[in-house]
């Protein structure tokens, strides 16, 4: 491994929510993690220390604000505010998983937009640019007024699927009505129809009548999301698939976020592998043999090192 | 009309983009538009002059940023300076339709996110809160700090449908994948099922392979959209759907931008009927048989005297 | 109990850290709660529904940021983001016990100083005014430029202690340095004299030299901090007065931390009673026989009214 | 021409407004523009695509805000978004003739500080510095909070007048009160005395009574403006010199806004020539033989120069 | 004199530029002035000392930043920092005279805009509103984004004079170029004409040419100018003046700074009479014979009564 | 002297307050004081006039806000404004005393935080980072968000009294209860006990009961304090240690305002020494025998090229 940045202006530093990824991303980089500690006090309050000087440097913190996801969040901001205090040059805060991404607007009256709130705090804290990987909605970047560099994982996980050969046709089905843009993204990379999950009636009941629009009989059905939580969407829609014919279903998603009995649902379920990406860690009991885990490392490496020496980001977009 | 509003603290004064649907909405509130002349020096600039004192009044002004956008958009932020500098006590914007609303993401390396340079510019000239109709992500609410009051006009669009009685079964239909969450929200006003416009390949290569996801052989298809704008989109879809099989085709939108050939584009398509609202208004020479023109003064008279006597809007939102 | 507030436009709303106190609160004033849930989504983000109305409403938002801090703290942002999207005139912010305020200074190079980001953040969030209870530094008010009414919990827990008659003279005891201004108070209300623990050389060494200033033998000695947080402090110093000979032991704080073993430390110790107020409220475990809590309900209970009604709260501060 | 800049970090673009100004500029600098394009999209909204990496450059856009003056500005809004979320390094704004200059103060009540509204729009936007010429009133560079270099075209109208050689004496004559320190200015340059034109009389009722003070009989006499607009002031002052027994009377102005009928007005008049800055463009129609138009293509050249490279402008400004 | 705002939420301060100017102002206005101390440490800090509620308070401050400039800043800054954190409503700035506003533009290289710092920190520091008088550039009203009421000497003045029968022809005189536009306003007023003294050169040279454009002769001169400081420039043209033929010279500013030598200047000058405002309080050895202080008070008052009472101020510029 | 930093980008300018110290300062640097004017007008506004090119340096500027502290503030505001509009790269505001430090929170009700204030107008004015030494709390760091390195002079004033030999045992005594941490760490570096003065009673009566707690007699004892202003507490203190048996009693402070009669009650007292840095220059008649004056000069030059290569400050702090 190449020595690149070792002696520059460079300094990348981990936070507590993803620190393989962090190792992996320096490992990329060529160089090692900056030194600090970032722990709690008794008391739950976090205390960070920067263990060497950043005066004038470019720094990257690493940190998906996955859970817990509030002190994810703290983290972060109180470590901008000791760099920004320590005199560094610019702070770039890469985000793989940018936690809150689904409260992006009012659904219901007097709701908060935190997922805009966020935004205000860690420019407020002092941030100069974010990186982040597949944001839940893509207005998520005109949150911000500074540079958002926005990554995708499609090309990953599309290569994945193509390397493979199935034997039947494949459909590429989104789960909800907002997933058919994803949906279609990944159907062009593997050259085949979409079918949708189009789930009718009022959405504060329980039983809501599922159908499927296109047609997934006697096909290898891939269905697609950018963030998987519960799982039960995936469950429903699986089981509605296998229902209207398919003959095997697999699944991808970028953000692997797998709360409550997530795993345990997904076990039962008749999926036989669920793609995502390590923009957030699998605990050990999530690391079941239904999930394979792809990395993003080599991307967040060079959009890094292109941001640090003002080269074009734009060709990582592809 | 009851004379509501005259002589309180609320004021309510049209811009020159659309002049009769402020009339229309000062008529619903029972009260009279504020003076005051909105005009063009002989080398464009703008000129206002607020004719009755605004001091420690409410005012509300209502401007669609619609074409010609940029001076409507400069019109609305000048009357916004004019009126903070005049020391009134709240400054609440009216717009019926965002301009620019499209522009909400970096699509492309090195794009404006302009949809969220208007918010901050309306936000910097010096409003306290927008009403906004149908914005084209929901998204864009996060766009402001300011409060937001995102009214629908989907309720006014579907009555319309709910009212007439088609000899076939209806399906609705998403001209595009980004439509399908609004398609879905139309079927179940009208308990229908939905089908989707899906173009295949590279986007920026004109010829893109057009198929239906879904059934409409033998129905009567609804295209519903929230902007039409060319029309050409609209109009590739009822191709599509007559080819499938479909009896008739209508079509739907809140706001009718209607540039270019459209109305041409229009005419010359199979559609029987194209809903609109006035959000946007229609020229003389736009206003066709196949278009009707549905109006949204009370909704908006009703979100104004709401807000002015600091009652729940969220009533409006069903 | 008078039904004082019940249809003005003053609410008050508790969140997670302390409801018990929310509760005493609003039966001082005479009110109730508003209706809000507030709990945390399957994967930890927070998910916060206002139940009511509170366009153009005075809003007091009752948290301490107490353990779990940080989410105390996102609780309180998210609230006042949802609030202000929801038009409510004025956002007020009660914190009887403000986390992080120890956190006011670069103490080590390359610190961040948490308690002027919490400060900022809670600006940006929204808030219009803090009413906050024995801040650890009261320079910590001048971490905002909104307005900051510093309550004080001394009256309260000295009138206490005059209530008491003890056998022997009292002497009132710092136990740092930091504690002097502290004790002094204190000492005037009591009309006695003070003493101070002196640890004497290195900081980052374990072992320090703890010396007393000040006689305290064969006298009751009472300690006294602003926060009792693992109560080693509080310990070594009950420890150093009985060694010189004081008869009996007592101590009292504002905020009880009371983190790791604080409580197996108290037991352990040979303090007779340790007086604390419910800014921080006691789990079950920690409600042991030793330990008195007294009421902060009226104190902001009065400062909220006068808040509302625009009287003065400096009657408050004596 | 060398070809200095190229490979730099420094680019240049042009907006739509004054292209051939732009070309001028570059060609002084030994560079090329930037590669962008600026349309609108058939609804009249802008559309930008930067065509060039410019992460980490000193941007210098180009811009006159004149006619169509709206659309000018949002131009050079969006573009500024466009490149601050590209992440260049320094924004700076070229803007030679600076629209809405003259609403710069509120003449009469209610009525907007357009001037400083624009000031406000362009550092929001993110602009970190300008570049302007002639402003209106030299108090619009304390409407930035960002530097402005201001240029002046004095010197280069100046140097015009004094390579001529006139039979008669010259006056340097004032159109208005406001142009006195104007008028002076240029008649140092030119050793020349002065005059002003002096209208009397409550100024909305049309007919005021014109006056000279000053003596223009038998005198050359040249009339000084910042800006020519609709041309009535010039061609008014024209008449009353001529009447007041001047022998020939010649103009010149830094900005040739000359709107309306002001090509026709200044036909008919008794003006010899009338001598203007290519600040703002001539069409094709306004280029009769009467106007004379001087070029500030090296004068920004070098300003811009001199800033990229960190050397002191104010040489520029004698 | 009618107890007309005591009991209301109008609260009036003075500080220590002009208390007799405050005192007559509340006695126009029917209520008396605020109890507040302001005062100096031995050490030069400022200390302020409320002593009254003013939570829920219209607060109006008056204080010219006249000699000593600095202290009087500070004074104004600290008072309003104090009535922010006190919780008042609204702090209205009231600056008679507005200090460092001749420092409005960068005259020469490296100047700083001293004129727009100050509106900047106004405005930091927390004020919502200004009233002021004949600001010396109108465009000062654009340093500010908040309202800016700028009321207007010149009928107080206009009106002095036109009471007086003077036995020759009046000529207004302007005593520079940049006083040409004041010059007509008082001569419309008188229905005169107009001359302006006329100095030719350089600036940076001692002896520059002075001139008369404009005939004087054989009558009564008024020289008019914004603000009197050393009096050099009005002594100059009196002396011009009357070189020139007049038959008398009187002369009125609208702020009477006269520093330095000024009140010996215009002892010795041909001076008739200086009318003046109480703007700026004249010291008692300033109060000469030769000087007539005209009062604003009332003006002053009627502008705090229609802003306090949310009725038009506009009645007032004329 | 090595002419270390001419011809780089470093710019050091002084103000008007402690010219000697910048002069020592720039000597330490090895270069020489940037050439400006800092003057006041005749009616006392200050004149700033930078002679030499700034554009793109790293400028740091010297000045203690120290009396006439009004005027000290308003001068490093002017300039700092000054020098953002002549483009710098960064401006460093190096404030060896902070005037108005002691004004950091609020004591009584309404009144200001200027220590808050002051930190807000320097941001607002434009400085990038702030250099200061020994703040009254250090909390006032968190005042600012911007960078600020905290120097400290105890060293240098701990080594002064290390260097001495005294016959008597050292006791270090806190004249105050607020003073008692520096007291501890002057104690530590001279490895002695301390003592405090401990007034009792009501602080707004004049003769409160002064006692010290800890053993002075037959001690030498040194009193320590940041700031000595009127010295009366220093006096008040040097009695009470006398009486309580010190055999002699030295005192130092970093800042010596030293206002009112402090050089005579020094005089009179029975003080042997105080030692004192140069933070605020000792005019000639406060340069008295008893009084010893430590320079800063070293340190806050290597506090300027630390900051200006980039190197850590943190060295400086211990």
């Amino acid at each position: 491994m190449p020595n690149t940045y070792n002696g520059t202006k460079l300094k990348v530093f981990s936070l507590n929510s993803n620190p393989e990824l962090a190792q992996e991303i320096v490992e990329a980089l060529g160089t090692e993690l900056g030194k600090c500690t970032v722990k709690q006090f008794s008391d739950g309050e976090i205390q960070i220390n920067i263990e060497e000087s950043v005066r004038g440097c470019d720094v990257f913190i690493i940190q998906s604000t996955s859970e817990p996801v509030n002190q994810s969040i703290m983290e972060l901001l109180i470590m901008i505010d000791a760099l920004k205090r320590a005199s560094v040059k610019e702070i770039n805060v890469v985000i793989p998983y940018y936690g809150y991404a689904r409260q992006d607007r009012k659904a219901q009256p007097r709701e908060p937009i935190t997922a805009k709130l966020i935004a205000n705090l860690i420019q407020k804290a002092g941030a100069n640019r974010v990186i982040s990987l597949d944001l839940h909605a893509p207005q998520t970047q005109g949150f911000f007024n500074i540079p958002v560099d926005p990554l995708l994982a499609m090309p990953i996980l599309a290569e994945y699927f193509c390397a493979k050969e199935y034997e039947n046709d494949v459909v590429v089905v989104a789960p909800d009505h907002a997933s058919v843009t994803r949906a279609r993204e990944l159907a062009d990379r593997l050259k085949a129809p979409i079918a949708i999950i189009d789930k009718r009636g009022p959405r504060d009941i329980g039983s809501r009548e599922v159908n499927i629009v296109g047609n997934v009989e006697g096909k290898t059905a891939i269905l697609v999301d950018d963030i998987i939580d519960t799982a039960y969407r995936i469950a429903t829609a699986t089981k509605a698939v296998v229902e209207n014919g398919a003959k095997e279903v697999y699944a991808c998603c970028t953000h692997p976020v797998l709360s409550e009995r997530a795993i345990e649902v997904i076990q039962d379920s008749a999926l036989k592998e669920l793609v995502v990406t390590n923009s957030i860690p699998l605990t050990e009991e999530k690391r079941i043999d239904k999930i394979t885990q792809l990395s993003i490392a080599q991307l967040m490496g060079d959009a890094i090192s292109r941001v640090y020496e003002q080269k074009s980001v734009s060709v990582l977009f592809k």
